[in-house]
């Protein structure tokens, strides 16, 4: 098997994303968003809002990571974050299946490459580095929007307080982007009322 | 207004794209595909393609182009590559409405930001630098794969011989990815017979 037949493999099989679905609806409510073009709107959010990011931060690895970041969803599908009462997105069962859909996914692609995306991915998960952190917080931040836009979306559907945006969303955007959250907040408690 | 302001109202705009549908479908022939998770699949390329890249291309720039290529198609619409006999896609009538988006589209944006996306959407539609020339390619690849995938897709929609996708699609590809093209044009010549 030539490197272009397994990068192909991996590009067909990650067509799929496309068919996975959220449960954020896009910006005008006419149907839910997939996991594939929410991947293309967070890499957009990176480029756009660079001057957000601390320092250190590589935006160029940001923008890979939000890339990928997704991708084992084709596997387990999007867990939405405030399924459940807000616990479903952490649980050690989540995590483990999706441990095994990386397995799969990036091990598709040549060796090298997959050990690079592998790790990549890992460090988005970890969320512990200034680049994982800023990418944590545009993924928390981009279904606020559509909420926003959308007449409140899943804040609806899951019967999401104030508080429980700040708890579960809030800080983490706060952790990565903290000017993007000060500008964010005062749209989310306008809406909230 | 402040830069946030006008960040957030590009970035509300360009959840559009995601409503915009092409002629190719997914690998699955399950729908048509829309130019948001488009851009997404082809930055994906671009990531792990980078190998095939000739000397002098800067893949984040590549990267960066992808996401945003397609923007212009929230006013536009796509333009099918092989509709109107192949002749449609880069027609004056076309290029004229593209140039008015782009000024709207990318004129949301702060000012500076503004330029330097503009600059970027430019020099791909201009393909002439190495970067440009590579992202093309891709953007000419990806619909192929996709159409090798569901059984033929937009090739059988519009009555496509292989020597039309030689010339209309093939010759792009081997542009900016020559390797890439050996290997597409490999698998395509099985399909074509």
């Amino acid at each position: 098997m030539s490197d272009l037949d397994a990068q192909f493999a991996f590009l067909n099989e990650a067509d799929r994303l496309k068919s996975v679905l959220r449960a954020t609806t896009l910006c005008d409510g006419s149907r839910r968003e997939n996991s594939g073009e929410h991947s293309w709107h967070l890499a957009l959010y990176a480029l756009v809002l660079e001057g957000q990011a601390g320092p250190g931060v590589d935006i160029n690895r940001v923008i890979k990571m939000l890339l990928l970041h997704d991708l084992v969803e084709i596997d387990v599908g999007d867990v939405p974050i405030h399924s459940a009462n807000g616990q479903a997105h952490a649980s050690a069962e989540t995590q483990a299946a999706e441990q095994r859909a990386a397995n799969r996914i990036f091990g598709l692609l040549p060796e090298g490459q997959a050990t690079t995306f592998r790790a990549l991915w890992d460090e988005f998960e970890a969320a512990e580095t200034p680049d994982a952190l800023f990418a944590k917080s545009l993924d928390r931040v981009q279904p606020v929007m559509a909420n926003l836009q959308s007449g409140g979306g899943t804040w609806v559907t899951y019967d999401v307080t104030y508080d429980q945006l700040e708890a579960r969303v809030g800080v983490k955007i706060a952790k990565g982007a903290p000017g993007v959250w000060e500008w964010v907040k005062g749209k989310a408690r306008v809406w909230f009322g």
